[in-house]
């Protein structure tokens, strides 16, 4: 990344120092994880060109929307709709939360049982080092878990901060709840940005993350193919991309991507042999940069074919219906989609337990690894959950839990060696 | 308590051996808690009865109760609303949740990093050793914490469950949704027990819980004299015995105590003597027999004058308004009374910042015992604030974060014994 970038930085408040460092250690990661992999499709070179511009480029192209009026709003969830801070003419970005800084700020306002996600943030934000929590002028919150839902008391504090209230039943009443919380958001973010959500707005919101979604699901679909077409860790880098880049460029990025991969698979061509045993991860999102479990997955010969997950199918399986003849209608529209997310927060959530069965025989996987964030209560507790609809399934499960410490990676390692050997042994009877 | 309750016990399909067991170690821990005491009021004998026949009296009225056609409704929770339970003839108890049955056996259901509470509630069910679970025809649950709302799942297997949504903020779309539940509610109470919900029922369910309010606000009164005319073990116990006796003789007893410690406080008699540094517990509550925190802090010399708890001031400070004029009337009263409540799940939740201070003046508190269940995440992340509340108002705090096994008990009394003396020390200058 270029030194360009430091009087932008400064500009923005961040700590140069901490800032370097950090972007230091994640582009060795990113060499050693994504750089090292044999036959990456060529269409990845735009999504490393967004990895190698992430705190630089894209930080510029806010600023530069900013500068002409426009209003960045940042978030951590997917219940937080992205169409309407797109018909508000805002930009909508995820925060930094995948990573352990280490810096071990974040301990005098958590307590020490707090997920490594919400620990993550709360450490970008004391820390000064995520731009894109300092450019964004609303920090949009929710109430989906126990610990995000404080935590955003806590982030009030530091950040102009604004919470969505999300039930955590599918009734009617909690339909009309999630509906008059969507109704109050069109309100936040018009105060926000000044811009009257109109009609016309919201209906091109909707087509452009529609079509982002679609985008993904296409790359989604081509993994059933054997050999896979693409590795996991770049499936997922692409999921956690989406939530940076501008919608529109990196739809047709996606799509670019699509195309090659295409071809991949009409020549029987893949990342890995058709003998790799093939794993659906299901569980807790994985944020960027947090790779540690695909990276030890696909270095073992496993190939992931899909991500049960928040940065995976569960933000990207849902569209939103288009049409709708009025604002009103179109917002009806939004809350009926985002409720469809099956988030663990919910009780009861059978729909995630059919979800993971539908996306293990749609991408013909030879196992489902349960990636569990120590400390997160609802995927945690879920688990019990999926272990019993897999046994059922017939399908082998591997239960992980961890944080982004790499200090349970050999032990992470020697566990997913063994689950890999199984699922081999299992396909070769 | 009588061998004469075993054929009652096997008729709920108790595991009589393993209730034998607990018995004798509850017994065993209530004499050295609470027999042992000096100077108590002569009416906790009635208390000391109650516990005497929690496992055995008690639940001979409930099965006799059930005999004659009505229903007992369990659960573990302040926003079940025993009012509307009570208008359909039905008893509403406590479950047990207070104790580490240490049988391990919720461990093949629940994650290692559940709360105590829960991780008991759960292993109560699974080792069969809680009559109240067992004469339970019905047990509500309710989303309040992400850990009991998926437990509620698990629990949904074992038993006969019905879970309410409790909305996490207290905007009138929030409300809306309660009071929608409240409605479902009474529709389930109705086919459970067949009995249909009128004003007259409704009227008196209201003043009968609003009694025991009343009679547990006086006690709760008393004890800011100084000396303090009732332990804090004594204290929590009563309020510990309000989920499972009779609303209607436990008020009566309660309000014979009462007269006994009006007695007390105008002969400036108190269980301990005036100088000894007098503790506001504020926090996770406390379920029966879960009596640890509060012996060690009066074994060591303090006196705890008040329960910031939902076992405790959490659950009797507010009254359902009566005088409602139709039965919808008076289920938005209980609506509103119970949305009230200062439970940590609700965002934001300063009402409880500021009921903790009024509390600490209104009994002469000299400092605040922060007690946290570990792996409970609402009061664990509110911990934050409170703090910095307390700094404000100039109340030392002493946080403590346990579990109900006794391996930390040393560890806790060295905490607890440097902060009396600091309080001492502090009331001295």
């Amino acid at each position: 990344m270029s030194a360009d970038y430091t009087a932008m930085w400064q500009e923005l408040g961040l700590d140069l120092e901490a800032h370097d460092g950090l972007l230091t250690v994640l582009g060795a990661a990113y060499r050693d994880i994504y750089l090292s992999q044999q036959n990456r499709p060529e269409a990845m070179a735009y999504f490393d060109f967004c990895v190698s511009g992430i705190h630089g480029l894209r930080i510029k192209e806010l600023m530069e929307a900013q500068a002409e009026g426009r209003k960045v709003v940042g978030s951590f969830c997917l219940y937080v709709p992205e169409e309407i801070i797109l018909a508000a003419k805002g930009i909508s970005v995820g925060l930094c939360a995948g990573a352990d800084l280490g810096t071990g700020q974040s301990g005098r306002l958590l307590p020490n049982n707090t997920c490594a996600l919400i620990r993550s943030f709360v450490d970008f934000k004391l820390a000064k080092v995520c731009p894109y929590f300092e450019a964004s002028d609303l920090v949009i919150g929710e109430t989906t878990c126990d610990g995000k839902k404080k935590a955003y008391e806590i982030l009030g504090e530091l950040h102009n901060t604004f919470v969505l209230e999300v039930p955590h039943t599918k009734s009617a009443s909690a339909r009309a709840l999630w509906r008059s919380e969507i109704g109050r958001l069109v309100g936040r973010v018009k105060e926000l940005s000044g811009v009257t959500i109109t009609a016309e707005g919201l209906a091109e919101g909707i087509r452009i993350v529609n079509a982002k979604r679609a985008a993904l699901q296409r790359l989604a679909r081509l993994r059933a193919a054997e050999p896979a077409p693409i590795s996991g860790r770049d499936a997922l880098l692409i999921n956690q991309i989406q939530f940076y880049d501008d919608p529109v460029r990196f739809t047709e990025s996606v799509h670019a991507l699509c195309d090659e991969l295409d071809g991949r698979v009409a020549e029987g061509e893949g990342v890995a042999p058709s003998s790799a045993p093939r794993v659906l991860v299901s569980g807790c999102p994985m944020a960027a940069p947090n790779w540690k479990v695909p990276f030890l997955v696909e270095r073992n010969g496993g190939v992931i074919v899909g991500e049960e997950s928040c940065v995976g199918e569960r933000g990207t399986r849902n569209e939103v219906a288009e049409g709708g003849s009025s604002c009103e209608k179109m917002l009806d529209a939004i809350a009926e989609r985002y409720l469809q997310i099956d988030c663990a927060v919910f009780t009861p959530n059978e729909e995630r337990i059919g979800h993971i069965i539908e996306m293990a025989r749609d991408l013909n996987a030879d196992g489902v690894l349960q990636y569990v964030i120590q400390f997160c209560t609802p995927y945690s507790m879920e688990t019990h959950r999926v272990e019993e609809a897999m046994r059922q399934e017939g399908l082998p499960l591997l239960k992980l839990e961890t944080d982004y410490s790499m200090e349970d990676a050999g032990a992470l390692e020697t566990r997913i060696q063994a689950f890999l050997e199984m699922l081999t042994a299992r396909s070769e009877r």
